[in-house]
């Protein structure tokens, strides 16, 4: 059996060594790690093409995110330098008050201790996941999948070599080497040395380490973000609003998945986006109405409603009003992103209370759920869940809270 | 089989209805539950005493805790309207920034949904749980211990018909009138209706819940609390402080539990505190040097430094220095609060940085820890995790925040 509590008891240890590092020396490993990368590249190559000759080669995307080449360990290396230039998220203290007993209490930023990452295979969450948690002051464990552990084995080893070169221990950062599907039930269960644990991936991954984790979980990512085109929606925006959501990036789980639209314009406005839709390649699956007022429309399975393309497909359908527009999205959201669209002040007020998502959107399209684009930096993920952190998640995301009190002998009556 | 589905869903159904309400709306039906309780105290003790009949006799601790009085009531529905008189803690925006292109960001604390408290023999806890809930505009599912299933019926009817007599569905609490065991494990596997699940009660409780819930958990209580004499410690003000940490309420998780002496001060310190402690009727179980030092201590076991005793028993162990202080601390601390007795300024520092627990004290009784006396008002209970919320958890706790953004036709490039 692999060794998992050595694993995890070195985590502890190590999160106590990464907590005390001031963000210059975490910043300066950082570069180091960055610069080592990019010196070792070919290597880096090497193991990761052992990888794709493992690959089935029938499966074309999930090769690409697998591929390393010079321009993609260079965009890695730079990745880490983006993280090592931000500001260091802990040490804030969020207040501090003094207490009729003349007790001073306060609470400050701290990091977690210890994250675990699970995910799949894209070598580039590797560096990407360490220099998150490094930055944010945590020791960190991660579990890639087998189809990318040579790279994992060789991105690791570079990491390590870099902070040993710092004076850092090497276990700072921990792989899994032992890729089975055991070992990753075990890994979910090591609550006693593990503090959060975070996976990066698709809906299945999500759901099997909140099936069986008992180490506390950020979901992230699944969306099945919807856009309402109101009554009163400026129609012109609301085409080139669509357009851009489904088609920017259709891959992506900001991208718009459904759309709802106003019965009252429906005769209108369902034409020009279908057209405008089918023009671009994407599939329509429409409820009946949809389907009867649409030649190029499929119908919509129940199951579609639910579903998360991730693909140039939408499914569209017509909605009494408002209220039955929302009702639907609770029904089948993830909770990522929903938009309006309308001119309506009442209306746009209502959707932002009503509709229960991590982002709702007046007039824009939902490719703006990023933390980059918000302005938060690095982005861990999208956390589709209410605890913790919600939304995009940057640095703060891998941090907690402590309270302090500084004290002259109080004791409570 | 006991319909927790349907239970699920009428509680995701109120979420939306509750967290429509305004803070008058809520404050409102708040001070009508606790009048209504006040009124109905006969019945309430009625079935109060049926549980009682029930009662094990041998279990004196626990059946007075399940046990009502008329005065007991009183206080239950002062606990509402204190809720009631507290602020709204959602609707506030934390920031909202205008992005480049002029999409106008804001994040904004809101309610969290459908909240879940699963409990022991406390029919408080059943009134306690319901008003901070719905004060912070959540639906709420109840589940409480077989032993107190008469008085929770009864109180909840009373809550029920207070809140359909302001026009509110009932349903917005609820309560799992099947207490089996079977039944108590489904409910924490719906995390599809219940968005975050508190259990409130003992360390097998709280171990049950986090092993087998897959609705995310927020982890309470637990507190092996350690006090830490360092060498240039107010021997006075020590000795003050450790009574009060560990006599003043001895059966809370804000108790002193494990007393660590720096061996430079052990030969002056021990006889002193000791003297102290066992004048307070406080049995002593410690290190092989204390036990050697004083007559009346017993040897502690490798489970006793482990061990919440909430009782009258404190465990005391003489060590190297600060530093072995807090490797003995990480080694067997619950996370909860930890205090050092110091006049050194740089061991007062290092102390607060590296001991990773909820709330690290300089020179106060580790009873500080407590919603309350922190100002943040009704207490939830005490986070002992690092996810979400740490430390004393006040109506803040049973929110999240969303994201949202006001576009005028915004797309990404």
């Amino acid at each position: 059996m692999y060794d998992l509590e050595k694993i995890g008891t070195e985590a502890k240890k190590m999160a106590a060594y990464v907590r005390r590092l001031s963000a210059v020396e975490k910043n300066a490993a950082l570069m180091t790690c960055a610069d080592k990368l990019e010196e070792n590249t070919a290597y880096i190559l090497e193991e990761n093409a052992k990888d794709m000759a493992n690959a089935d080669p029938s499966r074309g995307a999930f090769n690409d995110r697998l591929k390393l080449t010079a321009e993609r360990v260079k965009a890695m290396a730079e990745g880490i330098r983006k993280v090592a230039r931000q500001d260091d998220p802990t040490g804030e203290t969020l207040y501090m008050k003094t207490l009729p007993n003349g007790l001073q209490v306060g609470e400050k930023r701290v990091p977690i201790g210890v994250v675990g990452m699970i995910y799949e295979a894209r070598p580039n969450v590797t560096t990407d996941s360490f220099a998150l948690c490094f930055k944010s002051g945590n020791a960190c464990v991660l579990r890639g999948s087998k189809e990318a552990i040579n790279s994992n084995i060789a991105l690791i080893k570079i990491l390590q070599d870099a902070l040993a070169a710092q004076n850092h221990p090497r276990e700072t950062v921990q792989l899994i080497e032992d890729t089975s599907r055991e070992t990753a039930r075990q890994f979910m269960r090591l609550n006693k040395h593990i503090d959060v644990l975070i996976p990066r991936g698709g809906a299945g991954l999500i759901q099997s380490t909140v099936e069986n984790s008992t180490i506390p979980v950020i979901e992230t990512g699944v969306g099945n973000c919807h856009i309402f085109v109101d009554e009163s929606a400026d129609l012109d925006k609301a085409v080139k609003i669509i357009l851009n959501a489904k088609t920017q990036r259709p891959s992506v789980c900001n991208a718009c998945e459904k759309l709802l639209i106003h019965s009252k314009i429906a005769d209108k406005f369902l034409p020009q986006i279908c057209d405008a839709l089918h023009g671009a390649g994407v599939e329509i699956r429409g409820c009946d109405a949809v389907c009867k007022a649409f030649a190029h429309a499929k119908p919509a399975t129940a199951e579609d409603w639910h579903t998360e393309f991730l693909d140039l497909i939408i499914g569209v359908k017509i909605v009494e009003d408002l209220h039955a527009a929302i009702a639907h999205i609770s029904e089948y959201s993830s909770g990522h992103t929903e938009a309006i669209l309308t001119e309506n002040y009442t209306n746009a007020n209502a959707f932002i209370d009503l509709v229960d998502s991590a982002a709702v959107f007046v007039n824009a399209s939902t490719r703006f759920t990023d933390g980059e684009e918000f302005g938060l930096g690095a982005e861990v993920g999208i956390s589709t869940q209410k605890l913790h952190t919600r939304g995009p998640m940057g640095l703060k995301a891998l941090t907690t809270t402590k309270f302090f009190a500084l004290g002259r002998g109080q004791v409570r009556e």
